[in-house]
C-alpha cells in the first residue's frame, strides 16, 4: 500500500511526494525500503504496489525493475478496506488459494531478519487456520498515536500466533499507560496476512457495499470502462480496514513482532529514531549549533545556524522552512491544513 | 563612519555587506537613512563618508549622487580614531575653521526634527568654547551593551548642554541599574561635535603615535605613495575615540538627546523595535505561524512555518538560515567566529 499522502511531513512531504517515496532514513526512500525487506520471502513478480493516479509516476520511478503488473493504481484514495478489496480482486485472479501479506510502505523496520521471521509465522498461521492475521508490536512507550491489538495470553495458536480479544482505536494517554501496564496490548502495525479468498468473503460480509463495487469493477469492459473503474472507486466510501472489518471478523491472530518497528508518523518520531550527537542534536550536514541540544536540523542546500535554541525540528526545502518544536510535531498538519485553506496550492 | 563590519546581524550581514547598508527598517538602508537626516543641516558637497577598500563600491552604489570628493577610504578599519584623524585631516584642509559632526551610519533615530535640533545645539556649544562635544541619550532601560556618560546637572552651558564629569564602559547589569537610577548618566551615541582643529590637537596630545602617522601620511606625495599610505594606515593602533581621547580630556561636553536612537545592537532589538502582531510576532512576509509568539520572522524567497515556538529570530538569506533564541542575540557574533576558524568563507 503506497497511496498515503501523509501532511505531518511537510514540507518534505507534498500531495505529490509523500512520506513513503521521501528518504527518510539513509539512501533509499522507504517504499524502497520495504521491497528490498521483503525480498527474501516474497519474489519481485509476485509484489504488487497499489498506489494513486497522482502519484503512480514517482513511485515507478522509485522502482525501475517493476513492470506494468506490479502497480494497481487507485483513481483516488480511498483508506486501506477498497484498497485492500481491488488488490485481493486482482490478486484471486491469478491466485485464488494465495495467501496475501499486506504492507504498509512508509514504516521503518530497522530489523528485516526478525520481520521476516514473523511473517512467516503469520503466513504459517493464516494457511493454517484460515486466520485473519496481524502483526502487533510490543509497546515500549504509552504511544497515544497508534492503534491497539489485545490478545489472549492463554490462547497460543501452535504456529506462536495468539488469538486476538479485541481492536482498539488511538487512546488517550491515561489508557496508554493502562495498556502498556496490563501486557496483553500490542501496537497495532497496520501489517496484515490472510488467505485472499478469506479476506473477500469477509469484505462481502462486513462491508457490502464495498464489495458491490468491486463486483461492479469486475464486471467492466471495452470502451469506458477505465472511466467508469473511476467513477465507480471515486464513490467507494473511505474507511480502514481495522475499523471495517478487523473489529468485526471472528478468527483473527496476531504474530507479536519483536522488530524494531515504527509507522514514524511526524518528525518528533525522525528525531526520536535518529543517531544524535552528545548535545542530544541530529545534524547530519554539518550545520552550526551553538548552545543548542536536542534539535533536528536537516537542510541540504542552506547552511543553518542555531544559537540559544533547543528541542526544535528545522527542515529547509527549495520552497519551504518549517521550525517546530518536538511536542508540537503532530501539529504540523494544522500548517498543510491552512495551506489548503489560503489556496497556496504552490506549497502542498 | 561607515566602515564598520557588524558580526551580529549575520547572515544578512556580511563581511561586504555589513549593518549599514541593509535595509533593517523601512526602504533605505542605514546609511542612506543617515545621509538622508542631516540633509537639512548639512549640504552634500560638505559631507564625507570615511569607509574601507573593501566596503567602497557598494557604499558608492547606495549614494549615487555623491561624488568621489565625499568619500574617504581606508584601507582596512583600525576602529574610530584613526577614521575620524583622517577625516580631520583631509577636512581641516579646506575648512581650517570648521565644526565637524562626527556620525555612525549605522544608527536608528526616528525623529530626525529634534536630532538635527540636538545636532544645532552641539554645534552651537562646540563654536562657543571650543569643547568636545558628544550626545547622550536619556536611558529607557537598564542597557548593558551601550557605554555611559556621567554629566554634570549643575555645570550647564547658555546653550543647554552640560559638562561631562566622566565616560563608563560598558556596564554589568547591576552598575546599568544603578546609572539608570542615578539619573545623571546618559548612553554614548558615538555622535560627536568639534572643530576640527581641537579635535586634531587633541589627537597630537593623547595619541601621539597616531597623529605621527596622520603626519607621515600627509607627507607622501608621487608615486608610491598608495602603497605608503595603505602601508602606514594599516599599521595604526586599533583605538576607539572614546577611550583613545575623550575618556582624557578636559573641557568636554554633553547634549541631551531626546529623540529615539538605537545603535541595533543586534536582531533582538530590531525585534524589540518593529511593529508586531497580536502574538508578538513580526511577520512582514505573510508567514504561517501556529502557536507561535514573540518571534521574528524575515525571509523573502521561502515560505516559512512555525508551530508551537516563542521568542525566536528566524532569518533567512540565499545561502544561510539563522534561527536564534532573542535571549542569544548577541551570541550570533559567535555563528561568525566558527566559521572564521572553520575557514567557511563563503558564508562570512
Amino acid at each position: 500500500m503506497a497511496g498515503g499522502i501523509g501532511s505531518r511531513f511537510w514540507p518534505h512531504s507534498r500531495k505529490k511526494k509523500p512520506k513513503q517515496v521521501l528518504k527518510i532514513f539513509g539512501d533509499k526512500t522507504l517504499l524502497q525500503e520495504t521491497v528490498t525487506r521483503i525480498e527474501p520471502l516474497i519474489a519481485p513478480s509476485e509484489i504488487l504496489i497499489v498506489t494513486t493516479e497522482e502519484l503512480i509516476g514517482h513511485i515507478q520511478k522509485q522502482l525501475p525493475d517493476f513492470g506494468e503488473d506490479n502497480f494497481l493504481v487507485e483513481p483516488i484514495g480511498r483508506n486501506t478496506a477498497p484498497c485492500i478489496g481491488l488488490a485481493a480482486q486482482k490478486l484471486i485472479k491469478s491466485d485464488p488459494d494465495g495467501i496475501m501479506v499486506v504492507l504498509p510502505a512508509d514504516h521503518l523496520i530497522s530489523d528485516a531478519g526478525r520481520f521476516i521471521t514473523c511473517l512467516e509465522q503469520a503466513i504459517e498461521t493464516a494457511k493454517m487456520d484460515d486466520s485473519l492475521v496481524t502483526i502487533g508490536i510490543t509497546p515500549t512507550q504509552p504511544e497515544t498515536g497508534y492503534g491497539y491489538i489485545q490478545y489472549d495470553p492463554e490462547d497460543k495458536k501452535p504456529t506462536g500466533a495468539y488469538a486476538v480479544k479485541t481492536f482498539a482505536e488511538k487512546p488517550t494517554l491515561d489508557t496508554a499507560q493502562r495498556f502498556l501496564a496490563s501486557g496483553d496490548f500490542l501496537w497495532n502495525s497496520g501489517i496484515f496476512i490472510w488467505s485472499i479468498r478469506r479476506i473477500l468473503s469477509e469484505i462481502e460480509r462486513s462491508l457490502p457495499e464495498l464489495y458491490a463495487g468491486l463486483m461492479q469493477i469486475e464486471a467492466l469492459e471495452g470502451e469506458g470502462a477505465e472511466t467508469q473503474f473511476q467513477h465507480i472507486y471515486s464513490g467507494l466510501r473511505s474507511i480502514s480496514i481495522d475499523y471495517g472489518v478487523m473489529e468485526r471478523a471472528e478468527n483473527v491472530a496476531v504474530v507479536k513482532g519483536d522488530f524494531n518497528w515504527s509507522d514514524i508518523g511526524n518528525w518528533a518520531e525522525v528525531y526520536r529514531l535518529s543517531s544524535k550527537d552528545a548535545d542530544g542534536n541530529v545534524n547530519l550536514d554539518g550545520h552550526i549549533l551553538i548552545d543548542t541540544s536536542n534539535c533536528l536540523v536537516d537542510s541540504q542546500d542552506r547552511l543553518i545556524a542555531t544559537v540559544g535554541v533547543k528541542d526544535l525540528i528545522i527542515i529547509n526545502t527549495k520552497d519551504a522552512i518549517l521550525i517546530c518544536h518536538r511536542d508540537s510535531a503532530q501539529d504540523v498538519k494544522r500548517v498543510v491544513e491552512h495551506m489548503e485553506r489560503n489556496q497556496m496550492d504552490k506549497y502542498l
